[in-house]
């Protein structure tokens, strides 16, 4: 797609995003039900199209794990449509009414969720993901601009416009979900402010910091994903090493993974080695300060630098750190870490309560493993991104994550120069 | 305070945020109290220093609603007073539980909100602004950069010390309100995306818009205030009139002020004759299209540009146009309005319900007065900005747009590969 054809789907996607706000959640709903439908029967189209993706990676010369995100096949295919199905059973959330207050006799004001209105989202080569992000927006009632990656180009377009004309064939207004393909397409959106109410970026580090730094349109997700866990005081040893298995070796390329483990000194010669020896065994190579490298052994363990404290490995590597207090470890966090989800490995509540309140990040866990924060675990149905940053959504972005509201306020001819002059009074009774 | 002052103050305020969002609502609350007994203690102080400021402007010669703003006067000071006290007393915004759900067997989420971090706040001339401002910050947990008008540089360094000093008395970590007063330190403010979390900006239209476009910064605000009526076929021509005089005169500087009046071409001998000669005994100037103005007289009524449906006039100029259908009207609005605050004239139920479902913006109100768009009127106690952005928080934002959430999980050794390998299941059983 040309510059203006990325310029001309924005517009597009504007204009349906209107009639999109206002459509009922029936015929959010059937769409829904009949994208599911759709893409099992054109299966056959959809698994030819990824051949042909398969084979250029193949000629290409991707790595195995890139290739395994790219397939779509009979297993992915059952997921797309039972997440499709879960999604459409799910509360609608638009249309709820959050508050109501009487603002005076007669004045009534009410605060509605509704769609944000046109999202634009670029995301990495699974071509799932294209289906999971556009279900997610539709229920929504959001607009949405779909960039996916250069290797699933023929697998993105076939899944596009089998939804495409499924949801339209169902009453979602044309235009509605506008496919991007090129890097000049990523640039046209950008500029696209009066278009594109939201980015969701979901790639690598660099990729998405240079969409933070480069949109005036605002910008939710995360960099990076630099996860701590802290061994205070007294843990668990046996737990500390589960743990720290789970959260480094469970899937290392994730951004929930644990990346720095900060060890108590009162924990160098008690959990230390235990959990160090577990790391080992799971073939993760450890980075340590002099303390704690010196507890695990210097033939076991490499010499961390001040870089590693900042570091996202997104491998079998973990930065080992001392520290003397819980204060220690909760100032380490917020000065190295990126926000995203840290834990504190304790059965002291109080500790664990201090670490809670002072850790500034989107997810704060006491004695479980950090690849927890994940919307389907959370238990949003799917999520869109995890955000690192305050401001609208945190951590794990579901379909509230998608919503914003409007304020309605019904009147019999209320004017404010009446309450300013002292003619009216407000009364300011909440009713929900 | 020079460039590196700045800078310093943000590192302050950065220091204490931790430290002041796991801080008690009673030390807040007692703060608040404290610097509403100090700002009286010190009145003298203050009036005199307010006095410079007010000798400065006359001898530069400033416009007299702008003297009438930087003025701080027993009656400001009774009103600052009085918002204190009341903030005080309002229920704590932080530390609320927003869900729980136990994700599996003893593995429990939790949502709580908890404040931004550091705030960085650009206002206008009215130096009781400062002192709103930073209390609500306060109450909200949120350190705070403030950076006053230019005019008021005398006022605001004595209510600022004031405040400083009784709130850091009262138990407030030191450095959590810092105070700024050149160009260059917003320069230098907005640079600072490691130490201030969001910036809410507060001025002319221009300064806004270049805020929004200089900084990584989350900002939240609005540029604009293009506010419009409709009068709808069939509307109430009285009412009309009392509240097209009422959103165009109660106060034309406003952001919730309306500059266009549209006009279902059915009114156009009936309505709008009335609501125009209401509008010009108001004195109002008004501008409008072909087939209104001919409606108007074209003695009484100046010929409307295509530039005029953008402008915000911010005095009594009203611009007026004609269109044949609720849906003209609606297209109208959201091409050429600013999402602000947009108003139907109507009894017909059933046509408000589609001006509040397709008019994208943050307020939508039938029968009354745009004048209403404000944090006070809407029972928020005060605002600390009005946002015209969908993400995060729109209209006027009381506490609760001061605050984000956390997400809290507490287990007992849960890791991820028991579920992802179908040793254990989620339950995700939503306890709140």
């Amino acid at each position: 797609m040309s510059e203006s054809g990325a310029a001309q789907a924005a517009k597009c996607a504007r204009a349906a995003s209107f009639a999109l706000a206002a459509s009922d959640a029936q015929t959010r709903n059937r769409a829904l039900t009949a994208i599911a439908e759709a893409l099992q029967k054109n299966r056959e189209a959809l698994f030819a199209a990824n051949a042909l993706d398969l084979a250029a990676a193949e000629a290409e010369g991707l790595a195995a794990p890139l290739k395994k995100r790219l397939r779509f096949d009979e297993h992915k295919l059952a997921d797309v449509c039972d997440g499709l199905c879960q999604l459409a059973a799910m509360e609608d959330p638009i249309g709820h009414e959050q508050l109501r207050t009487e603002l005076a006799d007669g004045l009534v004001l009410s605060r509605v969720s509704c769609p944000i209105g046109v999202i634009g989202v670029i995301f990495e080569s699974r071509p799932d993901a294209l289906v999971q992000i556009a279900a997610l927006c539709l229920k929504s009632g959001n607009a949405v601009l779909l960039k996916g990656g250069r290797e699933a180009l023929h697998t993105n377009a076939a899944l596009y416009e089998t939804l495409r004309a499924a949801s339209e064939g169902a009453g979602v207004p044309a235009g509605w979900a506008g496919l991007l393909t090129t890097r000049e397409d990523v640039g046209q959106m950008l500029k696209m402010d009066a278009e594109i109410d939201l980015i969701i970026p979901r790639g690598s580090n660099a990729f998405v910091r240079s969409i933070m730094e480069n949109s005036r349109i605002p910008v939710l997700g995360h960099s990076d994903g630099v996860c701590h866990l802290y061994l205070h005081e007294g843990c668990d040893a046996q737990m500390a090493a589960r743990i720290a298995v789970d959260a480094k070796t469970q899937y290392p390329a994730a951004c929930n993974a644990a990346e720095t483990l900060l060890v108590h000194s009162a924990e160098l010669h008690r959990a230390l080695p235990v959990v160090a020896q577990a790391l080992l065994d799971a073939g993760v190579t450890l980075k340590a300060d002099e303390r704690a490298r010196a507890a695990i052994g210097e033939d076991r363990c490499e010499a961390a630098q001040e870089a590693d404290w900042r570091t996202e490995y997104l491998s079998n590597v973990l930065s080992i750190r001392t520290v003397d207090s819980l204060p220690e470890a909760i100032a380490h966090i917020n000065r190295y870490g990126s926000h995203h989800t840290d834990v504190i490995l304790t059965d002291d509540d109080a500790a664990a309560a201090t670490f809670f309140s002072l850790v500034d990040s989107a997810g704060v866990y006491q004695n479980c493993s950090s690849r927890f924060a994940d919307g389907y675990r959370y238990g949003f149905g799917a999520e869109v991104g995890i955000s690192t940053g305050k401001i609208h959504a945190r951590g794990p972005m579901g379909l509230e994550g998608l919503c914003t509201y409007k304020y309605i306020l019904r009147g019999h001819g209320d004017i404010v120069a009446d309450f300013a002059q002292g003619r009216r009074a407000f009364t300011h009774r909440r009713l929900i």
